[in-house]
């Protein structure tokens, strides 16, 4: 059936419903998309983006690079180049994960179209449909968005405050084991850790690796934050102990800039040939113009100074939020107290639902992100995220005052009319690159 | 098994050899990579390229415009950015496909990194292992490697001089309706053929919409040349006369640059919705920056007359590589002669093989891509695609010059030796991005 196109966009019948693919019948839109749409109105004190806070560049230093690069070397900067990427970014790269302890080569660098696109790369090459990725509880929910488009069985693993629980581990892959599960690999953000806030303690890491090895088990380490931790060095990364037995993920998003998508997977050989030729199957290549843009970035600009800079800003907003959220947040919350990056995981007095409660926030110009959108099973109804990473730090004591009446309000309402249970809904319920 | 990492990179045993996905077993490297590392020499004539000749832009302008795109409106340029594009630049893109018929909403249209990105996306939502994709025979390189890693079934569907045949199409999805097999769309690029050369004629195009329709196939028209052609007004697109059966690919990369990697999808509501998700769990976004420094360009720039140089030097080119081939190619050649694009296909005389042949023609300073690459099926050794795109005239006369000795020495070989037979793989043979 064909339908005349000058109708309203988007309100037709499907003629294509019964021709996808199997795993795009798991895409669909969140309900709570409208809300982000609202939720970007300046009036709104929004804790639910991971947005950087890019205008901390300098961008008429980067501005000039840009237009020499252009100028100067249009033919290379304007043209198609390796899927690999550019040798000179991959070098610098190299440079990049050294502060974390990983010796790698250039070689076994593959740029890729934001570290998003490493993970759709990786779990392209590794998952079939119904195999066992392992995840903590809670989880990246960009990720979770990858696996469930590969039809992955996403099976979470407990967290703490010292970040995933290696016990837990250890039991879930005997037991995934047991039951004849085909478990991949290990998907987990180390550092200041996306949505949860808290980092895997050091003594554990050996422990994790070793876990993953004894079952044959490849760890991704997915590390957006590791450079913006607060109090003193980059911790070791994984891969720093295991180059065989981790996939890196790493990206200029946090660090630099977030609109070049320049991000990037550090992997054992033989993996790492097949994310070129998925990359290549995927997108060609990237951008040179973005990639020459962070290599000269890198090559000429003080980055260490800047991630400095950022990690003082992030760091006095960090302060900001956790002040406030100290000084009014109502009895029954709890929430935790991040070293680094951009979050803070906020759980919710008993019998409050952050979903059912985002529409009421939203109306009192806060806004955040459930806490469901973070787990494939459901879970996350009475939690959720707030960034603090772009409003200034007076919009962050403005939005946790106006957040904790809200919260107030609907604890009256419980107690006035009693808890109307929460609406776990099972399966992936991304918000797209707006809460990135 | 862990193995060192200080060992030399690429050369030790996969430990994960058993873990990969079904779709990675057929992720192979193309055995002439190696040789189009060395035909980037610059003392070999390429025709293998598919690389625009950028340095005809006005690389100063660009420079200055990115530079102040940046340094005026860095916090958004340097921003990730909603996943279903630049709504600006998406309103550009609507006005770009007028000038082939087309009406579409800006609504309508999705930006994807290159157009490679959007094949891969209707890949995605449509492909489950084993459906059917429809293809012209030959077939563009870049699509097969798509299709390849989401396993589906390429069926070609012969051509002649005026494209893509309606008989032999609608014979293939009765033939294909009658085996019970799940065909899921017509993958076709109506001008100047990547690689065949040739344009489907117009009262072809409303015969090939009608079969489509009445089998109920989506079309997926990849139109990267369209604004390429060499005789007069662009054609009239396919989607134009039915905006509900097509999906319309473009991109910029080669009337503007390849290397801002921006292209797009125009789809209709249900799938461009679709489009939209996966390419969040793809990538995120597209960088916000390729996407404004085309916008800007194409609000401030006379885009319409650089298009008009770039379609004048192709010409020139085109020109000059069928006026050697018509003077020197040995009998027993035969080749296409475009009206536009970048190609010229070549069929070689009888018994001669193009991809055994390539090692002599890259020791002859020549390169080209070999025909096997652009059939799923193990045809094609007989064949080569021919890129005019990059050299200048001299050199493209000089490398059919090389061309044609190489191939004289061959057929000498042959009629004292014998043929050695054809070498045809069955399989995708993806030579990587330099030859898109």
């Amino acid at each position: 059936m064909r339908i005349d196109s000058q109708q309203p966009h988007g309100s037709r019948i499907d003629p294509y419903v019964g021709h996808y693919a199997a795993r795009a019948r798991g895409m669909l839109a969140s309900e709570i998309r409208a809300l982000f749409a609202v939720a970007a109105r300046p009036e709104v004190v929004s804790f639910a983006g991971g947005s950087p806070y890019v205008t901390a560049l300098p961008l008429d230093v980067i501005g000039d690079m840009a237009g020499q690069l252009i100028s100067g070397r249009g033919s290379v900067a304007m043209q198609y180049c390796p899927a690999h990427g550019d040798p000179g970014l991959r070098e610098k790269i190299c440079e990049v994960m050294a502060l974390e302890g990983i010796h790698a080569h250039p070689d076994d660098v593959v740029v890729t179209v934001g570290s998003q696109q490493a993970l759709d790369l990786i779990t392209r090459i590794f998952i079939d449909p119904g195999d066992v990725v392992l995840v903590e509880a809670p989880s990246y929910v960009g990720a979770l968005g990858a696996f469930a488009a590969y039809q992955a069985n996403v099976v979470h693993v407990p967290m703490d405050d010292d970040g995933l629980i290696p016990e837990a581990l250890d039991e879930k892959v005997r037991s995934l084991a047991a039951a004849g599960q085909r478990v991949k690999f290990l998907y987990t953000v180390p550092n200041f850790h996306n949505p949860a806030g808290v980092t895997l303690a050091l003594p554990r890491r050996r422990r994790i690796l070793e876990i993953c090895a004894a079952a044959g088990l490849l760890v991704v380490e997915d590390n957006p934050y590791g450079l913006l931790g607060f109090d003193g060095e980059p911790l070791r990364a994984l891969r720093a102990d295991d180059p065989e037995g981790v996939v890196y993920l790493g990206t200029f998003s946090k660090t630099f800039a977030s609109g070049v998508r320049v991000g990037w997977a550090a992997a054992p050989p033989a993996v790492r040939d097949k994310l070129i030729l998925a990359a290549e199957s995927a997108v060609l290549c990237h951008s040179s113009l973005a990639q020459l843009l962070v290599r000269e970035y890198l090559y000429t600009q003080p980055w260490r100074d800047q991630v400095k800079i950022f990690r003082e800003l992030y760091q006095q907003r960090r302060d900001a939020m956790l002040g406030a959220l100290d000084a009014v947040m109502p009895g029954g919350c709890h929430w935790t107290r991040p070293a680094g990056g951009f979050y803070v995981w906020l759980q919710l007095p008993d019998g409050l639902d952050s979903k059912a409660m985002l529409p009421r926030a939203v109306s009192s110009r806060v806004a955040y992100v459930p806490g469901t959108g973070f787990y494939a099973d459901g879970q996350g109804a009475e939690h959720m995220r707030l960034s603090y990473c772009f409003p200034e730090p007076d919009r962050i004591r403005e939005g946790v005052r106006r957040l904790a009446g809200v919260i107030e309000a609907e604890i009256e309402l419980r107690d006035t009319f009693g808890s109307g249970g929460t609406h776990g809904n099972v399966g992936v319920d991304t918000p797209g690159p707006e809460v990135a």
